[in-house]
């Protein structure tokens, strides 16, 4: 997912190595290491979790909290050989991964001022996008692509959508809020929406319910919209997934046909062979 | 997504030039005008919004309309220009956005005589539907359309799915209510077919659930429906959406057809080709 | 929906006429006709919706129970009349209407007997489904066939997919047995199934919901497959609703294409004149 | 579902018509053979199941007890007698349902030292996959094929796209975590997760809901992008089923190239017109 970061032979050998370690999973060092990042970050994220569970906390926080600052010092380390190791330094630093590296840290040297952000330690789990790359999983790297990408694609058409959902649900929220006449979970207009957000998505909480016939009324006609139009962001979606083929480069030059399978030695619509 | 309404050189200077402003965006006075429209239906339905929270209203409440009087005043004053300055009054007063330009200043003098009517002002947020325009975003328009016309032409299918799914939740709420004979919550057939529906759409509140277990059996058959014939919509509008074309200046060079799809070689209409 | 039943001259004259009038919508008489019947379908239904509703029984009962008979009364004549005017009797008996106008009436005599099966009459509203036929709406109704096709086509993939669905809800509904130890909501495997289900089909009411940790890791283990395999029918429906296309016949001779519009004069993938 | 395991003509006559028996379903005892077993199936998990109700347990305890053993011993011999009837033993104990029919007898003697694993004994219904078999339902199998494969086809898509979820799920949880401030079901990260994960579902059981206007605020972005995201994987397995061959019995009479679509009018690997 990082851009390759050629060396060039003026860097010394010291820096060569360590950049093949950290960066490349192709030696058995680099792997090691890679391997040893990843119990790192699965250690770390549990910590954290467990850290925020009192009875835990009040048996293990001493432990916790050394194995905390052993790791983060651990990862402070590996960000700053990463820095000092690669060529374009600028460009991995703000790279997506350059910035999770970066944010892998920061809250815990954040949290000696303001304690709380200590739970952003869990931005950690993000590196963990990184082990496609250490079992070299080609394939699952490839599927991830595509998810990115046709989620990438449908944006655009899935914001637009949110909007209209959004004003929708301002209206339908609105309307409910003077009909449930300020009972209980629509005290006010954001709250109503918030209901009609709930209802609407159908996740339904069920801590705000209609009390009034006409209330729930209204939410059965709300309820209908939500399972309708969930159809439209799953459209957009398999619409673009659609769209998208392994090879999009290939053609039937007799017949136009795009739909041509990899292995294809003849266009499967008019017979043409294809070269 | 309002016509273009074509001044002819009679008109005076002036309404040309206020036309230009209020109808269009090609002008820095243009941009600025619907960028100050744009604040104030954001301010606007704030304050609506704020006025329902008790919290604020208590301490607030004459600066909120205070507020809401001078933007009223101005989104009256700007309507009363937009049809002076356009030549086609008819036409943009029934126009979609005619109409909602109507609505964003009506529930105001409405409310002078029933009060309750004044949160229909959070209908001004449809006005944001222009935002578009502001911005030149030709793209998200053409998605928005690309959404709009996909539910359109999907619409027909939809009510009906929606109507089989009515007499449907009607039919299983009333058995259920001769199931749960009478059982809080299923007090009556509209309140058990509330529940029907509340189901299938696997909204779940949970407000109303079976308690004996022959109710139970019955809901895990009705939630197994609901689960299954969500694909119903969600089909219809997915191969809606897979129909139209996403390339909407496609347009053949011969006959001038614009009804090409996006795998298209050659026109339908008249056999050229397309580069 | 209803076969033609065509009628030969040797009827008499006035079996003919209410023939036409209780069977067509073509001439005046039998608009009017089948107009009456839906206004009845919906008056009856509604009738049967707020009896069951105490408040409004306790008022209204007697209007209620003359009006139910007076309307039964009609369907029973017309149900009987339908039968007397049709040549192939059978056929109209067994037929999807048949058995449903035979459903409209049965109740109401049952209940005569058994007070509870009243409110079958709530089958009566199936009657609606003619509703398209009394408006001419031919688009309605092939909307109507299309959903109705693409569900029984893809029938057979979703009872497998529920039948796996239902293996898989009662194993895991045993495991949460096991796991929950007997809780409230957990008391017996059957309750751990119903949970189960709630749960996967992201129904979600909130009456029963797993407390102890292991129960909740499950829960999401369960949730997440739930979110994931809700894709299956709908891909069902989907794939079968693509397979359906509005002209089957139409196919390019020369390049096979089989993506012809209904206006189409060219091939769009090789230009060939379409004929 | 099991590969055909053909016997040579040196094993003796009963070893072969028993196998012909147990494995087949071409005779008349084989079929008689196989509806015994899937009424025992069906009989021992319902029995399963009421034993897990204390208002069944209390009055029929002894006779579950003893229709478990007679069943179980029932299924063991049967079991010895596939080991001993087969010619591929290896290859029956290790294949899918040999795996199975183990399970199926192995918690019965678990239980006599553990009794908890008595439940597992409901995982006897997974040789109801076996059923379709039983009343040669080809066309149900085939349709089963398909489901199968095309969950397997795209699982690791699925893998992906939750392990996105469950990262993202864990990210949102401990903000939420952060923002709700340890109040009622928001006491650790690890139940903010399982709260994340049941609203990004729609699941909703709304044991855990949102108190602060923030977390509110919160809520309503989650629930959105969790009816955003349900659409990738819909859009995968949808996908999946498109590129997948309906047909399977078409095959080219040339090349004897297997893999056909539907849509195909030429052989794709030799050109060969397919009829």
């Amino acid at each position: 997912m990082e851009k390759e970061h050629d060396f060039i032979p003026e860097r010394t050998k010291w820096k060569r190595q360590l950049f093949r370690i950290i960066f490349k999973s192709d030696t058995r060092l680099g792997k090691a290491f890679d391997l040893a990042l990843l119990v790192l970050i699965l250690l770390s994220t549990s910590i954290v979790m467990m850290e925020s569970v009192s009875v835990f906390d009040a048996k293990l926080h001493l432990l916790f909290v050394v194995l905390e600052i052993i790791i983060t010092i651990f990862f402070t380390v590996e960000y700053v050989l990463r820095i000092i190791t690669i060529r374009n330094k600028r460009s991995y630093i703000f790279s997506f991964f350059g910035i999770i590296d970066f944010l892998a840290i920061l809250p815990f040297y954040l949290s000696l001022f303001i304690p709380i952000t200590k739970y952003f330690l869990i931005l950690r789990m993000l590196r963990m996008l990184r082990v496609f790359r250490i079992f070299n999983l080609l394939d699952f790297m490839n599927d991830g692509y595509f998810i990115v990408r046709a989620l990438k694609n449908s944006s655009r058409k899935i914001y637009i959508f949110l909007l209209f959902l959004v004003i929708f649900c301002v209206i339908v929220g609105s309307l409910m809020f003077m009909v449930e006449g300020h009972r209980e979970g629509f005290e006010s207009i954001p709250q109503s929406i918030y209901w009609a957000v709930v209802t609407v998505t159908t996740v339904g909480y069920g801590d705000v319910s209609p009390v009034t016939p006409l209330g729930k009324f209204l939410s059965i006609l709300l309820m209908l919209s939500g399972y309708s139009i969930i159809a439209v962001p799953t459209g957009i979606v398999t619409a673009e997934m659609r769209n998208k083929r392994q090879n999009l480069e290939k053609v039937c030059p007799r017949c136009g046909n795009e739909d041509i399978d990899d292995d294809a030695r003849y266009c499967k619509k008019c017979g043409e062979k294809i070269v």
